[in-house]
């Protein structure tokens, strides 16, 4: 069994993301923005329970904190699914096309790997959309000290989302499926709608605390 | 020694971000997001380089690479600065504070300390303001199958200086030497300005390419 990808060390990650190799790219970079996010909200929530000061959120941060870790890990497997699905497009690509049943075979694989390499971006934005939604509530209830790291935490998962659109994006674009690549389209467009305005409005907030 | 943390696991990273250990913190992930910024300029350059379709920018290509490379790996050592010097205040926050002598000596070690917690972000927003400005070029001349990378590299790099920027900010706010805060608030404006908007222009190029 090869190595995961988010079990090596950070800077060979960052030299693997660097060199020619097909993964990993934009999308785990995607994923991974989007853990951080999820992994500072955390921070703020472990800063802030069983502290006397706050004890009357209490109850709210640990119910932030379970979904916060549910999604810091939930976005660290995405970041590996998206290297095994950008992997089988990379290797359906390599497929022959000297004649046309090898030419028909290769298109059917490249268009079911395209589609799962679809999929998993889609995911990866969803679970930043959810990140997002944890970020005002982390800012506002959370250790005071701790509220530059909320505004951090939404920077890196409104990143994440974006990053993730556009990969969903370069794939549509090679998608036949009429049906899939609109539907796709419909759900990333529902997913980007208002998040823009949500970042400059927590980033706002916590510039206006420090 | 201790293991620097750069090379650790990405998933013990996230681990030890997500606890309430003073750090790593925003900052670390402000460098680490300016890091994963300049390496997705690379994997754009690896990218093209070579490939005779793109021959006649490998000139310019090359120049990107080296610039990309330099600023991943200074990013890189600004992350372990960043918890070094996070890690000084953290101590001297400990230090007694029974006597005035010892008020004054915590203070001014305090000061010190704080001084040095907002240089390091201050370097690396300098850093991300850098790797922003190698992403149009990375989009117009790069491998066109790439671009989207080029995309993520913006939101990184852009996110990173954002990030840096709170960590600056938030340090600001406690030291008292008004000529110091004056400065470096002056050094992160001229840093800030335009940057939303340089990122909207670079992201709405790729979109427009995918």
């Amino acid at each position: 069994m090869t190595e995961r990808l988010i079990d090596k060390p950070v800077s060979q990650f960052l030299t693997e993301l660097a060199s020619s190799a097909p993964a990993p790219g934009g999308g785990s970079v995607a994923a991974l923005s989007g853990a951080l996010g999820a992994a500072l909200v955390s921070m703020v929530c472990n800063l802030t329970v069983g502290k006397k000061r706050y004890a009357d959120v209490e109850k709210d941060i640990k119910a932030l904190l379970e979904n916060s870790e549910g999604l810091r890990h939930k976005l660290a497997d995405l970041l590996q699914a998206d290297v095994q699905a950008y992997t089988a497009v990379s290797q359906a690509m390599k497929m022959p096309r000297a004649t046309d049943e090898e030419k028909a075979a290769r298109a059917e694989v490249m268009q079911q790997a395209l589609k799962k390499a679809t999929e998993v971006p889609l995911q990866i934005a969803e679970a930043c959309v959810e990140v997002i939604a944890l970020c005002q509530p982390a800012a506002e209830k959370g250790n005071k000290n701790a509220v530059s790291d909320a505004g951090v935490a939404i920077l890196m998962a409104e990143a994440g989302l974006r990053s993730a659109a556009l990969n969903i994006l370069i794939n549509l674009g090679w998608i036949e499926d009429q049906r899939f690549t609109a539907e796709k389209q419909r759900q990333l467009d529902t997913l980007l709608e208002g998040k823009p305005a949500v970042r400059d409005q927590v980033y706002d907030y916590v510039v206006e605390k420090l």
